[in-house]
This record gives structure tokens, sequence and C-alpha cells, in this order.
């Protein structure tokens, strides 16, 4: 029954295909109410797709978008798995940076392009088509019970799946959650991914006249906002790229020997191959540790956006009345979000000068996650990858955060296996996404031996 | 002859504000190519006005916008004055925050508000509408000869105005110069103005990675542009509001004590009314002087600009790819811009860090001005505006850069007088940008009065 290799029949290949197409086409973007409906029309065909393949489904409206969920009838014999995606996306701007529309997938040099195409859509579809496929060829029957929850908001920090859970907590009790949203390191090398970055969120806007003022006849005599947004900015790092909140540290759990040990063996994660793939001559980052320690076992403080004055053409000598700065944490085990917020906030007004006022509206946040990659469930995913890949697969963390794994954690008590699909030359979040058709196929055969090694 | 008060006859009036809107419709943004044609339609608005007065009138193209040219015929034994003003205004945005249409002129609160209404057009219109007014009461004979020379460059910073005059030297050949596009520091307290501020610009801009990159994924790797950005500027300012560039403070002549002294005299242009005036808390600024001293007789950088990443509705969790910055340097005597955008680049290379590559690129800069007040022509000036006001006038310097009155120095060898009609809640380069109807009466006695004064 083990599938060693990614071939699928053609007919099953065609049709895979062919969903494919029909999910991207769909302007899932959570975070601009402009595509409340599109994000609604795709959570439908999900919907639609779970019914053709006869699974009890269900599409429970939020406060915001919609969460479509679709089960095999329970045994009580069988182990359950729950298997979780999200079908909403980013926005897509600088659209001009794009080759190609971003939602007409375009297929080219064995990659389908478009938003979405890697987070989420190719990954968790992969996922659905193989428990069709097996369904299929199995008369109906898996060797688990699987449960698919795909939502609408995780893109915007998922703000309405936890009090979703605790209110349907029973119905989602399970054994292992398993999910495709996260990275394989390299090109055919299977990763098995136990560890989250959790984030934290917030906006500062900085005041100081009452009006643009004209920087000849008012300069030298009133706050500039900008040059206090860029102070305080500066004001969040040290000399040695540490985070020079007070307290910010605190938490941390440092990272554990076997892991550096196991990272440094992990491929394309070298100095030379990240500074290729990123197009920099230097890679930097907090004094101590390694690129890639920085990224999956360290926590950071950066800047999303900032802006303030005038950004036209030619010049215009103002001081601006305002300016502002979007910015976010990453967290790791055991930081938690609302102290470092609070933290973040007592170092902001602490650090703001005088003549100006500043305004600091928290954002979206989410739990960091780590689970032992050693478990029985641990292993019999490893293996899974193993056998799907023909190859020994690498134990990392992802720098990246989805807050609802910790949910899942805190509300039904499961821990999940992130099983990523996405190549680092993916682009997700950027212009130009796409996502290896290859890994699209290995998606659909590992789900598969999933289910059995979960068996 | 001379005139004391504000009145106007009535037809007189009347056809100054039917002017005056007019000229104001005119689009006239220098600095965006979009409005060119609004800009050469302004100039060939004042050609015909002119004209319309007898004058000996020409406009000349030049590699940006056209300078318009007025003159009367020379008579060998009178002084010559030469009226400069501009006919090109600042952006209108953010176009939100007017209250009116900018260039649909609206009369209010004995104010009429408009993009241009004080910065210049209002200005250098009372000027050539009281010479207008002497010529018809006069049988076209004035007591000077007269040169009016408008330019529609000066808000981008007159590049073509010094090589047309270093072209055309003998043809503005001049006495003296006189100037309405300074301020007066209050109501019925008539200014003269004997210095200005130079000014030095320059972008910035930082990139890093080859494209905007997930937050998550390569956050704690790879230089952040924003970052960096804001480390810059937060590295122009010492503690004390000093400029932290080397060398920037070598050739600022410090301000002499009767400057001081009488600058301690000037109307609502104490801590409080300032406060009041500009909406803040405190007054910020470079240690060791007053508001007023830091804003007519010291050096500043400042800010006004500053821009990276997503600036949209709710978070996109990204490190920008690139950022940057619009800088601007205003300086006293002697600085000489060449040499402080010289030291200013250096100190940005300097402060940058590794992991990014900067782009400087030097934008328009002025020298700075500055004459005797005390002198034969100045105390001419002082007479006029005592006279037309009936009230002593104050001697200031002016933190604004109009960087022509020191190529006037140098290229013809004369001075300037500055006799401001700008209020200080005229709002230039701002949006409701308005001017006292009753300083464009003044304006038109006041042309006047100094042509009497200077024969």
């Amino acid at each position: 029954m083990h599938q060693t290799n990614n071939t699928l029949p053609e007919d099953v290949w065609n049709n895979a295909l062919e969903d494919f197409k029909t999910h991207l086409r769909f302007k899932s973007i959570s975070t601009d109410s402009a595509y409340k409906q599109d994000v609604a029309d795709c959570g439908a065909w999900l919907h639609a797709k779970f019914e053709s393949m006869g699974l009890e489904t269900q599409t429970y409206p939020t406060a915001g978008h919609p969460i479509v969920v679709g089960r095999t009838k329970a045994d009580p014999n069988k182990k359950t798995v729950l298997i979780y995606g999200h079908y909403d996306v980013q926005p897509v701007d600088p659209l001009h940076l794009w080759h190609s529309d971003p939602f007409e997938p375009v297929i080219k040099d064995g990659k389908i392009w478009g938003r979405g195409t890697t987070d989420n859509k190719g990954q968790h579809l992969a996922l659905i088509l193989g428990v069709e496929k097996y369904l299929n060829e199995h008369e109906g029957e898996l060797p688990v019970n699987v449960i698919f929850l795909i939502e609408g908001e995780e893109e915007i920090g998922s703000p309405n799946l936890k009090p979703f859970l605790e209110k349907h907590k029973e119905q989602f009790a399970c054994d292992i959650i398993a999910v495709s949203d996260t990275g394989m390191v390299a090109r055919n090398t299977p990763t098995l991914g136990y560890g989250l970055r959790g984030i934290a969120c917030l906006e500062i806007t900085v005041n100081a006249a009452n009006a643009d003022l004209h920087s000849g006849l008012y300069g030298g005599m009133v706050a500039n906002p900008a040059q206090v947004v860029a102070k305080l900015i500066s004001s969040l790092h040290d000399s040695n790229g540490k985070v020079a909140i007070d307290g910010f540290y605190d938490d941390v759990v440092e990272l554990e020997t076997w892991e550096k040990d196991m990272w440094t063996t992990v491929p394309d994660m070298d100095d030379t191959s990240l500074k290729t793939l990123l197009g920099v001559d230097e890679l930097v980052g907090e004094a101590g540790y390694t690129p890639v320690e920085r990224v999956w076992g360290r926590p950071t403080a950066e800047v999303n956006g900032i802006y303030g004055g005038y950004q036209g053409e030619g010049s215009k000598t103002v001081i601006p009345a305002n300016a502002g700065a979007k910015l976010s944490f990453r967290l790791v085990p055991q930081m938690q979000p609302d102290i470092i917020l609070a933290q973040a906030k007592a170092h902001l007004e602490q650090h703001c000068p005088a003549g100006v006022t500043l305004d600091i509206e928290l954002g979206h946040s989410g739990n960091s996650y780590m689970c032992d990659p050693h478990s029985e469930f641990g292993k019999a995913g490893q293996e899974a990858l193993r056998k799907t890949f023909n190859a020994e697969p690498v134990l990392i963390r992802e720098g990246g955060s989805i807050p609802i794994i910790a949910d899942f954690k805190e509300v039904l008590g499961t821990d999940s296996l992130l099983l990523g699909l996405a190549l680092p030359d993916c682009q997700i979040h950027s212009p130009n996404e796409n996502f290896h058709l290859a890994n699209f196929r290995y998606g659909i055969v590992l789900v598969q031996n999933l289910l059995d090694e979960l068996a």
C-alpha cells in the first residue's frame, strides 16, 4: 500500500490540476473587506468539494469569514486525525511586480504560479485530493477517522477559530493534527516541523503640529514625527542586533544541542545558499546565533511598514504633522504575546521624546508552538515522509506563525505534525508566489502514507 | 502722496480681486510634471497682465518653466528697482484636509483661501497692482525704473533662474531688489527681512533582499531596510538636538547681540503664542537657543518624507525590499550647500550598517542670504513700511529659503529688501493656505510708498 514515488494516474492528475486552478481563481484576500464575497465563494467551493467526496460537510459562518468542515463517518475504534488548512490568501500588492495575473494560475517551468499556490491552497488541496483518492480506491473506507477543518482567516491571525473550537470542542476531539502550511527546506528533502514562532503586532502613530508645516518657517522649533518614529524604531535594537526592550528575552527557551546539531545538516540553509536566495551580500541578525537559529529559534522585532510626510515625485519641504510604523514581533517558546506587547508599549512610551503624542494600537497576536518530534505520532509522521520521498526527513522549527496550532494544543489538547511542502523559492506573501507541481503530487501521496502510519 | 492706510477705491479693489482669483485658478504646481501646461498657462496670464499695463513684456522659456519679465521704459536718470516673485506653487496633498478646492479661491473671514494665495501669487500680485495703480494715477510715469521678474520654479529651487541671470546680466542691472515672499510676524506689525536660510536636499534609498520577504520565514536573518532608514535618520541628531554630522557647524556665523535683543521684542514669537499656533504642548529644537533663534538663525536637518513596506489597511507581515526618506537641511551664513551635502553623504554612508545598499540622490540646494538692514536702502524699506502700516517695523531673518536672493547678490551684486506680507496662520505649503485680504490691500499701497522712498 505504501507509495514511494509521486506518480499518479493521468486522470487523477488532470482532475487534481483542474481542481487546483479553480481553487486559485477565488480572490480570497481576507484582510481587505473589498474581497469578502470572494472569500465566501472560495469557502463554498470547498464545501461542494467535500460533499462530492461523500464527507459530512458543514460551513460555519463566523464574525469574519466562514469555516468549512468535512469529516468521514466517525468510527470509535479508529484513531482520529484532524487536517487543518486555510483558504484565505495575502494581498497581492505590489501588483506591477507579478509576471502574470495572481488570480489566473499559469503552469511554467514545473511550477504553478499565482497567489495562494503554496500558501495555502496547494498544500491543503493536495491532502484533500489524497484522501479522495484513498476513499475512491478503498470503497469509501479509511484506516483512521478524518476531519478536515479549513478556515478563511489565517492570514489575519485566525481571530474567530479559537472561540469556534472552544464552542465545538467535542466535535473536534482528535488524536493528532496534520498541517501542510510550512516549509520543506529543499527539493526532495522531507521535512517535519515540530515548532512555530508566535507573533504579536502593533502600529504606532506619532502626531505633532496641527498640520504639515513649512520646514523653513518652523524647522528647528517643533518636533518632527518622522524623526520620532525613526528614533523609536532605532531604540528597538542594540548594537548586537538584540531586541532592546526590557524583559523581552526573559521567557525565551534556549535552543537544545540536538537541534543546533541537526540544523547544521539541513541542506540549503547554509549562509552561501541563503545569500544567493535572498540576493544579499551579508546576512544580518542577533549576535551569537547562526542565521537559521535566528529564524527558527530566536525572537525578533520587525518593521513591516513605515510612513510619513511627502512620498511623491520631487521634493516638498514639509515637517509632517504625523508619521507611523507597523511593527511585528516573532516569538519563541515560552514568550507570551500579551506580555511582549505590554513590554513593547512601555518601551515605546518611555523612549518617546517631548513635543509629540504617541498612539499605540495593538494588533493580532498568536502563541508560539513546540512539540516532541520523537513521540509516537512524531515517528509516524517521520515514517510517512520517509516512505513518500524515499529519503531521511530533517526535523526543524518554522520561523513563521500559525497561531491556531498553539490554540489546538490549548483547546483540544492535541499536538500537530507540520508536514510542510513549501519550497524556499515559493515567494509566499510576495509577488510571483508559486508551488512546485512535484510537491503537489507528493502531497497527494503523503497523506495516504500518513493515514496508514497513524493507523 | 504717501498713503498711510490700506483703503482703495472700490473699482480698483474689485478689479484687483478678480485678477487675484484668476491668477489662483491656475494649477501651477512646478514639482509635478503632470501640471506643466498649467504652469505655462499661468505664466501666459502674467505676460498678458504686464502688457495690459503698458510694460515692455517678454516671456523667456527655460529647460523647466518660463520666466516672465515686464519693465517700464528705462530712464538712466532714475534708480532701478527689480521686483521678484514666483507664480509656481507647492503640491496640494493631503487633499482631503482642505476645506475647499485649493484651486477655486473662496473669500471667508476676511481671508482668501487656496493654494498660492500667500505663497506667492497674492504677494507679488499686490506689488504688480500697486505699480499699475501708480502708473494709472501718474500718466504712466514712475519715480524709479521698475523691472518685474516673476519665475515659475521657486518651489523646486529655481534651477534655471541663475543661469538665466548670468546670461542676461546687463538687462537686469538694478540698484535694489524688492521681494514680498516672506513673513510678517503679526497682523499690523510691518516686518523687514534682512536674512534667509539656505537649503540643501537629498533622498536616500536603502535596498536589501531582492523582494519583499515573509517576516516569519526570514525575520532575524536579513537586514530590514525600514529599520536601516530609521537608524540613519536617528543618527542625524544628538541628544541635545544638535545635528550630529561632522563639520556641520564649522562655517556657521553666530547670532549678534542686537539681533537676539530685537527678536525678544517681536510680537507673537514667544513660546506661548507659538505653541498655540502650532497646536503642540512643547517646542523642540537645538539646546542653547530660543525657538525663534533656532528658526531664524540656526541650521537644521529635517525629514520631509519617509516610506517603506506595507502602508495599507490591516497588517502585512513583510520585510520590505526597500525603504527611503527625503531629507532637507536649512543653512545659515556662511554654510555652503555643496559642503553640507558632501558631509551628510559621508555621514550616512559611514552610519549605514552591513547587509544593505544605500543610494543617495542629491537634490536642489540654495545659499543663505544676509544684508544690512541699516543701509540706505534698508532705511528706505523701513520707512515705506512705517508709512504704510503707521507702525515701527521689526527687523528679522527668515527661516525659509529663497535661494535666488543669494544668486541675485552673487550675479547682479544687488541686495534685496524682504517686505513680507505672509501672516503666521497663512498655512503655506499646507492644506487651507490663505492670505488676509487686508495684507493684499497693504501690499498694493506698500509698493507705491516704496517707489517714492527709493527715489
